[in-house]
């Protein structure tokens, strides 16, 4: 699929050394070339090799690259590393290189940039660097970053862009296209032209076909859409991103609270944080925060001990259970043998429930008037996954130990654990999004906890009750 | 933030029934009073309150509507349920209504629809209904929408659109505007245009910004840009989505195996994609398929029922394990109160790393030049896990059962099993990856059987080797 690629320069390659695998990755070789030579202090080779790549391709050169190389990489590359670069690096990489940069060298990328990816830059140094930055650059942009910084992460705020064209209301066509014709000052791409009225309040959009194919003397308030959605400047930018879905935009005005245009977001942002967002919830259900390959190691083991150490004190209470029937095991140690099967069962079916809630409520397809409808479809799956898991159970049980009570024990604690895993899996997370916790972060210690510990009770509490031991 | 809202008919409304809650979901009192209507035989009142609502809300409104009440509603809404209605609409939810309409009923709507939509709506039905439809459909159409089914699902010829505007390379900016102007056939909104050459072969963009501060009499060559992405029409639509966030693209032009000009894929129909295959790594990990709250119940329990009985399996052969050791359970009970804990540690941190590896494989992270330092990287950190809360524990038993080498095998185990946990977590995934199997839907079981029977054998297997019993 080499006809797909941007550019295409193999000149600087060996033989058999493609730039891309199939799948539009830097190839290793391409890596390791690179690399190699700027360990042979071969600069203008690793230059040569770099200077085709598109700037997202760079930055992948960095996260591709071991984190002890990259000092290296980037002063054999030097200006190669341009601000395009940064802004599509990933936030760890990217902070440990910014680290190693003088404060007027970072406020000169930082110029250069969105006011978005300037402040994704600058908003993780410690605050006396950020201040040294933000005194070297020009007044200008510094008041763009520091009202940007003064929003909230992750909301609209900190994801706008200042630059945008906006045109008052009582133009005509022909005044827009002069405009952008004349002025220097517009950003080079745009989508859509805002209109506003007096006082700076978006009334109406003009998409840049409708602006072609209009006639030079239309007055733009006959051209434009007047249906917008308009982003509050500290919205959530998870909820930035389902308006953005739902009305298929392409880029949004943002405006503070009292209505007046502020800024702009627009969609390629926005496909970055649908993609984090929407991905992360495996991660924050399997408690791996957020799971960044190029975190620093300590902070990872941090963030993943400390999971497990909550978890464990579900082990725990779980083994409490247990220890309750130490005697009916003792007597009867094929019930130590047989408890794990339902706990596994029980902990799978909640986990696939709970996956299942998590998403439905992240993408807003459950709401207060399907919840209910919800809970009782996953009592139906529970109870026919309980049923007939149980019964094929209850069968083998049977074959292998010749003791109808223990099959039948098993059966129920089987029926039993699926239908609470079920509606532990739905209701917990529902629980726990109306108290406005987040479910992917929270739910999975509270379910595990419900199935462990009631599965060894349902199964061993029975055994015990049938005497069997 | 009803400010944000595109429409705010609130009049149709007792008072506190606002159409959308604070999340901009369709409120349940508002869902509800459509029903209610609807229920009462009101459907003028219905459709009042239904008519200012956004096609995509209408959507949701089928979809958080109870499935037998949704026939009744869309007799009741007629015409307001129009073609974007449908675009809008989840796949099950419009399958369902799609069965109960009549051929020529759904030629009609697809008539309406781009061609990608046009697919999504009849490309699920069986294939004799297929062919009353397109039979019904207008020589064009049909012809549009035969082709689109000629690739396979889930590739950029299915979700490309055929509507583009193509222009010639020897023309000036003032032929690209006269051309828009006077033509009828073009799409209404289109944010590039594509400049092709005389084998229609696209050699380059014009963005309408560029268009729009360009002279009159200036070629289009040297206004268009010339590095483009172009998307082979038998491209997966996983790796179109990742094109489109790696380069920030608005649309790009898909070419067929000749290189010739064929579609166009525009980033609106990227965001959804992007949502669904970020988000079904958390649904396939737990096994419940596509986890869509509006797949019918039967086929539900199906899916999530299969994977419970291949994990089954897994649980079985834990159990195994467990027997081999029975007699050791029988003499020192304790050693099955304790065992669970071992192997929770190790399910919980083999979550983890899957759950990033899989993360990070999805999203082009992890290749072959960086697979070696995550493998080393997870060792670190399983090691470091294992150590610590193995520590932890040996202490908690020593208190408790003041039993030393009970202890240090409880140590043991859990550093076993943990550094077993991260290998199998990250190596697992890698090698499926590298056979070409997707790693989020086959991990788990191999996974999981990795820490429950090692996980076992450990702790058991060192309890009889020291004579613990």
């Amino acid at each position: 699929m080499s006809d797909t690629d941007i550019q295409m320069p193999e000149a600087e390659l060996r033989e058999n050394e493609a730039i891309h695998d199939d799948e539009d990755r830097l190839s290793r070789a391409f890596v390791q070339s690179v690399l190699d030579r700027v360990e042979e202090g071969d600069a203008a080779g690793a230059r040569a090799l770099v200077e085709p790549l598109h700037p997202a391709d760079v930055a992948d050169l960095f996260e591709l690259s071991p984190a002890d190389m990259r000092p290296a990489l980037v002063q054999a590359l030097a200006d190669l590393v341009d601000a395009d670069v940064f802004a599509e690096m990933n936030d760890w990489v990217r902070e440990g290189l910014v680290d190693a940069l003088e404060p007027h060298e970072v406020a000169e990328i930082a110029s250069e940039l969105d006011t978005d990816d300037a402040v994704a830059l600058i908003e993780d140094m410690d605050e006396e660097d950020q201040r040294a930055v933000l005194h070297a650059m020009e007044p200008e942009d510094r008041a763009a970053i520091e009202e940007a910084l003064s929003y909230e992460e992750e909301t609209a705020g900190r994801l706008m862009q200042r630059d945008l064209v906006a045109v008052p209301e009582h133009w005509l066509v022909r005044d827009v296209i002069d405009f952008v014709r004349s002025s220097d000052d517009l950003p080079t791409d745009f989508w859509e032209i805002f209109v506003v009225d007096i006082a700076h309040k978006p009334i109406g959009t003009l998409k840049g076909s409708w602006v072609l194919r209009a006639r030079d003397d239309e007055p733009i308030v006959e051209v434009m859409q007047r249906e917008q959605t308009l982003i509050p400047v500290d919205m959530d930018q998870e909820e930035v991103a389902l308006r953005f879905q739902k009305y298929a935009l392409i880029s949004a005005a943002v405006v503070d609270r009292s209505g007046r245009l502020v800024g702009m977001i627009t969609v390629d942002d926005i496909l970055h944080i649908v993609q984090e967002e929407a991905g992360e919830d495996a991660l924050l259900l399997s408690g791996a925060g957020d799971g960044d390959i190029n975190e620093p190691l300590s902070s990872t083991i941090k963030t993943r001990m400390w999971w497990l150490f909550i978890n464990l004190w579900t082990a725990i209470l779980a083994a409490g259970v247990v220890a309750i029937f130490q005697e009916s095991i003792a007597r009867l140690v094929t019930l130590a043998v047989l408890m794990g099967i339902v706990n596994g069962m029980g902990g799978n079916a909640a986990t696939q429930t709970m996956a299942v809630t998590v998403r439905a409520l992240a993408t807003n397809q459950l709401t207060g008037s399907n919840s209910w409808r919800m809970v009782v479809r996953e009592w139906w799956i529970a109870s026919a996954n309980g049923l007939g898991l149980g019964l094929l159970m209850a069968i083998g049980c049977q074959l292998i130990y010749h003791d109808f009570w223990l099959s039948v024990v098993l059966f129920l604690a089987m029926v039993i654990n699926s239908i609470n895993a079920g509606l532990s899996g739905v209701l917990i997370p529902l629980g726990l999004a109306r108290l406005k916790i987040d479910p992917a972060i929270t739910s999975t210690v509270f379910v595990t906890t419900m199935t462990d510990t009631m599965g060894f009770f349902a199964f061993l509490g029975l055994a015990t009750l049938f005497h069997l031991s």
